[in-house]
């Protein structure tokens, strides 16, 4: 059974019968599809809406964690087998009209600099004209993406959302966008796929550990990939690879240091001092502007000992540079 | 004294005299110039001019590392102190009309990959028609930039040249292109930069240990920024950020694992399987192909306890796609 592009074979709505908090290969399909069908899934944001518009800092320090991620699924794919290749063509992605984007102390130790920010933070955002307020006059490009997708991994049990497998899950990569493709490796019976935790926009890095966190809708196709070999996913796509879609003013900070991971903080502390002494800032409003719009590229990691990573600010965002830009 | 953009106030080029192989607050300076003025440098190869056109891989064994990198310089900056921020304004930036990259196993362990690349390799590139030529009909647009700018470091004695450090050196940011504006913290009296290291193009990563090597000359204009405090190199730049300037087809193979550092490896080594399986290159030259022209982003590093780097390969590089392409 095959369709059109746009006219799913399945709509499978967030729900508490179609949600779920793990993976898990014991759990049952929702729904069983054939290669070549189109599903239309909705997905809470992360939380699975605990949070809303109207949350304030108070609630962060509410959120129960095990609710996080709240994925839609799983789906079992007929036919697929271990060693099978599941191709998820991703036709229409939806954000919701807001979203936020937490800083969360405590045991999560979520972030790239947790122990530098030990106070929650939250900015709720309005995305209801298709771009993402932030303080000072900043607006944020959308492109919305599903942070999570993923099959069952091999290993029986309950396994955590929150770290990425090599069948997939919490890749976040930001150029999962509508008209990409993505590859991953099935290692279970009938794949069992699941997704969720949307993103309206997410900088490359995530680094205070979430993006713009979003209610969203995707449309896929499914496909099994006999003729490809892979161990961890893959993917096809034309980015955004800046939030213009074309080369554009880019501030840059760089983090220079003998460990990759702390290069990269060097480079977002670096950004966040930046953005408090140039662009007016709180520190934490510039951690959280980072995890949204701020892009991290490995610049070398061969001059030994020491590593380079940069951290890419598109000036566009700024008013003041949006109004000078043509 | 200050002078038009492009006609400059001095020129200084790579001779036996003008070139230096260490970092070294001891060296005495080539030129003295104020804040404000234009200088043009000629650079070397990396080499220092130990490969040509007509090198071979034989040629690779013979090379003396002690040489490499060969940098123009050092220039003294009047009035700049510790605690200044030199301003580099990349004005022109011109890759000669050859280039090389090399794969060089041994002691050197230069490269990602060093382990499991145990053989030499070199690809010489004809860049005269301001393409680089590879195997198969690869066309790896260039985007020339110095590989290496910085300013002498506060200790005493001989530094390498490999490792980048806060006073900048070796950090291989392939956005530093001409309009860019490089940010260096002085550590010294009269700053003492140098430059070399010239790139025709590079992945954002040099997976292979370098980029396509290439004589240059640069154009640059030296200021000085008492209003500015930083701790490592900062910039502005409009790009590249892909071959094309904007967004265009990738393939992309992804590194998940609980170290960053191994996250980029296995990255670069599924986007060198896929290069041999679905491209046709011999691994070696997959490899330096992803050196040259492969880009390395982190998309999260906060999904504790794994991390995902992903390897972006621009399909416009090759011949069908190239002509499939608007």
């Amino acid at each position: 059974m095959s369709s059109e592009r746009g006219r799913p074979d399945h709509e499978i709505d967030a729900t508490d019968e179609t949600i779920h908090s793990a993976w898990d290969n014991g759990l049952e399909p929702v729904r069983t599809i054939e290669p070549g069908d189109v599903v239309r899934f909705t997905c809470t944001d992360s939380t699975g809406g605990q949070l809303g518009p109207d949350s304030t800092v108070a609630d962060v320090a509410d959120l129960d964690i095990d609710r996080v991620h709240s994925l839609t699924g799983p789906v079992a794919i007929e036919g697929a087998r271990p060693g099978d290749v599941l191709e998820v063509e991703l036709l229409e992605v939806e954000h919701g009209d807001w979203g936020f984007t937490l800083v969360l102390p405590g045991e999560a130790e979520l972030g790239l600099l947790a122990d530098e920010f030990p106070e929650p933070a939250l900015h709720v955002w309005d995305l209801a004209d298709g771009v993402g307020r932030f303080a000072n006059g900043i607006e944020v490009p959308l492109d919305p993406f599903p942070g999570i997708m993923g099959v069952a991994p091999a290993e029986d049990g309950a396994h955590e959302t929150f770290p990425p497998r090599s069948v997939g899950g919490n890749v976040d990569i930001k150029q999962l966008t509508a008209g990409s493709t993505l590859y991953l490796p099935v290692a279970v019976e009938d794949a069992l796929f699941s997704i969720g935790d949307g993103h309206a926009a997410q900088g490359d890095g995530e680094v205070c550990g979430n993006g713009i966190e979003t209610p969203m809708t995707v449309t896929c196709r499914f496909d099994l990939r006999s003729d490809l070999s892979i161990d961890q996913p893959q993917f096809e796509t034309t980015g955004p690879f800046t939030s213009s879609g074309r080369d554009e003013p880019m501030y840059g900070t760089t983090g220079i240091a003998d460990d990759l991971r702390e290069a990269a903080r060097a480079a977002v502390r670096n950004m966040v001092d930046h953005l408090r002494d140039e662009r007016g800032l709180e520190r934490s409003e510039a951690y959280i502007l980072c995890s949204a719009a701020v892009d991290l590229k490995i610049n070398e990691v061969v001059n030994a000992p020491n590593w380079v990573v940069s951290a890419y600010l598109p000036e566009r965002i700024f008013p003041a540079d949006r109004h000078r830009s043509t």
